[in-house]
């Protein structure tokens, strides 16, 4: 939950007045998001979310961030619109950060995602990962096999205070992660996020995907990996295979993986799994007590870290070959 | 900011059945409010917000504050308006909580409340007040005079902590006030926090006054003391008189006050800034380092009580008599 900056009455009337949306109503601080503060806006025209970008995100990325969301929403995938400013511009500034406004979606994230929610949002990624094949900008991953060990070598050394072993066990992944890295699959636009809280529903129908400030250019079938972490784990750590059965199966349906694809997936996942430990990891050693940000748990990654590490095959995951 | 309970799309789904709002369209955390968890809901009929009771409100005053909320909208003051279920009831539960869904107002609340606002919020405070004369239920006021000294007995031996001399300083106010409190003005609901927080303008026009939660059957002439604090101090501690004048007259312009309010004015004002100073200095002794929480500084109460200590008359406030 976070809002880290709150605006003025003043501030915000300032900040509209660039936009033709009409007379502002209410505007109300979201207790939702880690990066960033949002605002849920309401004016004459409808509803608005405001977003305050935060000194985690890079200034530069914006272009890259609200261009995909509107090159994105032309093509049909159901995602926030940045507004324009009269002007033409999508990036404003108030309260001394930039900010933009993008069009409010109706839908509810899902804190218990049922195997028909995993299949909607296979297909929508795929859906995603097709629109965005002719978007002409690009960002690197950051976070992706080559980010790993500079965030690893700040956090290796108190690892264990986490769980004894950890580092070594971190140690070996990485090794066998970075040697064995596929390299010539598909690349393209990939969300990178795409967890539950950033997926909306209406009933069991998927109503819209927001988020995307992790939004980059690496493999396609990362993207699908990161899916398998965030939507087919139970609560305990198990995995549902149902679940990554109807996300895979959906996902090939619109946009078929090659046998590389394929091939390469327990890795992908296994990597996926690492990197959202090591970010939690990272996070966990060193957010102060008394922020106003609730930590994750770091191990719940390692744990699947473990599970992916004992999968031989895609197969395994339920994917129809 | 505050949202200490999220609840699922499966509990809202069940706790929403009960009432003919139509489908859910999305709902969201609102990091506004300290004491209970809220909720910005859309639905087919409209937006609302969920109110789930944390530990601080004891579930046997929820029927004064809704049945207040009903009870002023009728009347035609703008407050939520609490929805009924089905079955007539206003309270639900949800997430282990007691729970209540009201209408939703669209308005701000100023950051930076002009002489304008002040105006505003003194008639909407006398309508309040007469709105109120036939409410049936009464509920006592746990933070007047008499609920002063438990307080303080709790967090005087530390009070020097936040400044050197403070212990003694209340110490010499409390008796004042104890002894001098006035017993025999007129008594009615009063909101007892109109902060600006819980008070939403459109432009320069107040549309509504949100939080009931500490209302109770007080001194109606301590309603206006409270606002006096909450709305004509300066961020520098400063008083701002012609907001006073505004405040005060406007006030007296829909409920006049008698000659024993007025010359109590300056008590009273007096004894409202030592009840949040209370407040806040107990928060700030007690709230744990890492809570979700801003702590607010008891020390801007303490410089609105030497304030109110100078003051011999309700005419040096700016009152018309």
């Amino acid at each position: 939950m976070a809002v880290y900056t709150d605006i003025s009455e003043v501030e915000l009337a300032d900040f509209i007045k660039d936009y033709d949306i009409g007379e502002l109503l209410s505007y109300k601080g979201i207790a939702e998001g880690v990066e960033n503060s949002n605002f849920l806006v309401h004016s004459a025209s409808g509803s608005y979310i405001l977003t305050l970008y935060e000194k985690r995100v890079d200034p530069n990325d914006l272009p890259f961030f609200l261009g995909l969301m509107q090159h994105l929403s032309d093509k049909g995938i159901r995602c926030p619109l940045p507004v324009k400013q009269n002007n033409g511009a999508m990036i404003g500034e108030i309260a001394g950060r930039p900010a933009a406004l993008v069009t409010f979606l109706e839908g509810m994230w899902m804190r218990r995602p049922s195997v028909d929610h995993c299949r909607e949002v296979g297909a929508a990624l795929a859906a995603l990962h097709l629109a965005g094949s002719d978007f002409a900008l690009t960002r690197r991953n950051a976070l992706s096999v080559d980010g790993w060990r500079p965030l690893w070598n700040r956090a290796a050394e108190r690892a264990d205070e986490v769980e004894q072993g950890l580092r070594t066990e971190v140690e070996a992944d990485l090794e066998r992660l970075e040697a064995g890295w596929p390299a010539d699959l598909p690349i393209g636009v990939i969300h990178a996020d795409l967890f539950p809280d950033n997926v909306f529903f209406l009933g069991k129908r998927l109503s819209g995907l927001i988020d995307f400030y992790f939004a980059c250019t690496d493999t396609l079938a990362y993207d699908v990996a990161v899916c398998l972490n965030a939507w087919c784990f139970e609560k305990d750590n198990s995995f549902n295979l149902t679940k990554s059965m109807a996300l895979l199966n959906a996902y090939t349906a619109v946009r078929p993986l090659s046998p590389a694809e394929c091939d390469a997936l327990p890795m992908l996942a296994h990597g996926a799994a690492l990197r959202f430990m090591l970010t939690r990891l990272f996070d966990w050693l060193n957010t102060p007590e008394g922020s106003l940000v609730v930590k994750k748990d770091p191990l719940e990654y390692l744990r699947k870290m473990r599970f992916h590490r004992s999968i031989k095959s895609a197969a395994e995951y339920g994917l129809k070959l």
